[in-house]
């Protein structure tokens, strides 16, 4: 009561509602990362360990925001992609934006010591932004053109370094000689000068990391976590695979490799799992 | 170049620039903090510790946007107020939105082991809003309203959790007693039963944390640092005293007590300071 | 030059493109036309005239801008649909939503002595909002969601006036029987009470107007037209014939009846083609 | 109940409620007016009663929206300022928008016969937007600039005119001789070759026109009328004689000169005020 006389500030609040039958896109990106890689000291051309911090990160918000279908990360970025359908928050953008945004921060820095080996010097921040694509066309071209991004920048990336660490070029060298040259010149000079084949790289660094929600199968039972790919998801055999993306919402089987990847033991053995087992459908609740 | 077939996906993206002249407000909120407050074992009704994690990673984001003139936190929310003509990260919404819920994501993370003793269960999650004020008695009616706010509920919570924690009442018999009363019954029911003079409650509980930014006085020498206020702004007194705020913005002079609280403590003595002096101005600059 | 000192204003307009790839649906509707339809003594429950005078109207903003590829009409309101890939304008919602309303609204003045008796007693007016749909399937829904409200209300209005004008019912008294009525009673209320078939009243007031492009053959040579049409665009039936409106834009023939609508007509012989005929691309320019 | 299988199809409407306590204004502007004023005839470089078309669809306008408080037009655009609590149509933008430029239009085709001799060849179109100012100089500014606006291109026309009609130059021609040149010098050419001094030449041409609501004195009774002022705006004296525009809305006595403006004696002695008389609050009330 005694608040009536200021409560009107809250009428000055505005709907941002989005709009319904369009694909939700919020993706993040680290602030000053150059400089934040440098003081701690990540390895050049890719850390794995630093992926692997911002994979875990991303896995902790789809295992929080289940209306996400799929996340795609590079570098220091990450993409979530919310189903067409979705409710959650009642379609609000801030809410979605800044829950998305808020936890992949806060469990970056719960993640770093689980990965890296030198404590976190300061906070990290985030960037985020909502992209709203109408169609399946637009989404997949959207997911293609990040995907295309981390091809040429790790191409020319690994040029790069492998001249500047092995080599001894400077940086300015090795910018001037790879300057205007294409994707089959970097390919060649790093087979001549470094008996180095591209297409034998990591697949992380070369594509990305997928992030999927897929049944795992342990022995006579299963049990669903989010899983990594590092696919090709241009090509249209990617869509065919993982049809839950875009069709009813099931998530499919992983193929999990031999042994399975920490990210995805993680979930199967730890607390994570845990929780979310008690409260499997904590998307539409408000907070 | 090889890009160019998904890069049209750009042209998605939507420009949010604020209107200009209008006093921008990024108020965040904690994602279920009643859980999250069980969970860590906040003391009951006010933890002096936890909220001190609050105003830290408060801290820590006015420290990086030097555009905040004024935050204000209470329970699990903190408001950032943005002086009317800034111009950083050209008013984009989405981008201010977001830099500010990131980083006191992190920050909030980074902080708790230096104010908790529990370890921090799982990550925390914070929603956040813009709300625009064109003008000043709008600004003043906005914290007014949340200051109101923290009264409110903290004279309820105290009287609560004193029938509960001293004189045995369950949740609801305590519920059951304060339904219906007005302020002046509960200052009068903790004076007669528990000999609690109100307003000699700790002020950070009863009015809420102003941050500003301030020149410490250290002997002969001067520092800036972000201070913690507990003041009434709901008088005009405190506009009188704080000009800086709505005014042309120098700091004044912080009335510091005998000691300086552990909040100005570490920027004066940490790494916090340091990190500061080296990049005085990065606000304007893009990631 | 002398302006400088002012021109910072113009910073305060605010972008408002429209997202790619959605269906653009402006619909506009009458202020207050109960009155005005009193005021201009329009007959009940339909005026042919009055519709005309809409349809005619609708005509002129379809002539102006080739963007539209649809326009439904009914009562006092009427939609315009934009191609999806439409670039007019840039897709600057209040350029395409002022330009679209002004000119029914003044176009509609013009209009008026064509087809009505009376002279015009005061101004019209009309409201209008941008609406957008992501998918094929949401835009027929919207047209199918105005069709069925034409539907609705025409048959209890055909009842109702019926009542009213003929069995000298009053309006409380007619309203009160017509209550709580499904559109079985209601046609059979027609049928048994005042001989009529609803199904054989005139299409136009059943199923409401839709405007297409159209080549108007005119024995050896053919003309391109805004045609009416009075068809159920409800049944996929009406998407298959007029493939033009979803696919690639290129308007079929007209199916004229014996003698040409009085619309298409003035069209043909009148002004308003020939100044089509000498500024055929005019959409795509700014004013 | 038929529908409500399409229904769904409304929740694709998105709010678009204005800021509370900004300033809204809405300027409207003729599409291709260089296009229609030469159809038209229009007498060069200012055309009395082409002007007086749009001060009367303008005064159509002010006396249907009581919230304008006032409006500023120059050639072929006018601005539209609310007051700034107002809370007309929930203060939604599309509404407001489109009322104000769909009224113009119709009025001013309308209005059209009272004022000019040739008949309208074809429906005049008008673009409209919305822009909000958030304090009272934002506003006074943004006035200023669209008087300055008139100032500069008045004292161009008159000279390129005179040029062009009375020493039979070509366009090109004086286009030529004014390249470059600076205001005093076209006051001087005026001067020496015309003899023309600008500021005799009509205060309507060289400063726009203000409308505001005021009562005008008739013997011993007095009626309110939207009248027709030719001062200049930029001078702070304007807004202390009119403070009815910013402060509270209470309208002055009008200074009228000897003769009512045509403007003010069809509002006092037409329909116009009749209307108005029936109707005095319907500004509140939804169409």
């Amino acid at each position: 009561m005694a608040c009536s006389r200021f409560e009107y500030v809250k009428s000055f609040e505005q709907d941002d509602s989005i709009l319904p039958n369009v694909w939700i896109v919020i993706r993040i990106d680290g602030k000053k990362f150059h400089k934040f890689s440098k003081t701690h000291d990540f390895e050049k051309p890719n850390d794995e360990n630093a992926l692997n911090v911002m994979n875990a990160a991303a896995t902790a918000v789809m295992q929080e925001f289940r209306d996400i279908v799929l996340a795609y990360g590079q570098s220091d970025e990450y993409s979530f992609v919310f189903r067409k359908e979705t409710a959650a928050f009642k379609r609000r953008s801030a809410k979605l934006l800044t829950y998305v945004t808020s936890l992949f921060s806060s469990s970056y820095v719960m993640q770093w010591s689980k990965w890296m080996n030198l404590p976190l010097a300061y906070a990290p921040c985030f960037d985020g932004r909502v992209v709203l694509y109408p169609s399946e066309q637009n989404l997949k071209d959207y997911l293609s053109w990040r995907q295309a991004d981390v091809h040429v920048n790790n191409l020319y990336n690994t040029a790069f370094w492998k001249l500047v660490l092995e080599k001894g070029l400077t940086n300015q060298q090795a910018e001037a000689k790879l300057r205007g040259t294409f994707s089959a010149d970097k390919n060649e000079l790093l087979f001549q000068e470094f008996g180095i084949n591209y297409n034998n790289l990591p697949a992380m660094y070369r594509k990305g990391t997928i992030l999927l929600r897929k049944r795992v199968i342990l022995g006579e039972k299963s049990r669903q976590a989010v899983v990594p790919l590092h696919e090709d998801l241009i090509s249209s055999q990617f869509w065919k695979e993982h049809t839950e993306i875009l069709g009813k919402y099931v998530p499919g089987t992983y193929n999990a490799p031999q042994t399975l990847p920490r990210l995805v033991e993680m979930q199967i053995n730890g607390k994570e799992l845990d929780d979310e087992a008690e409260e499997p459908q904590n998307l539409a609740g408000t907070s």
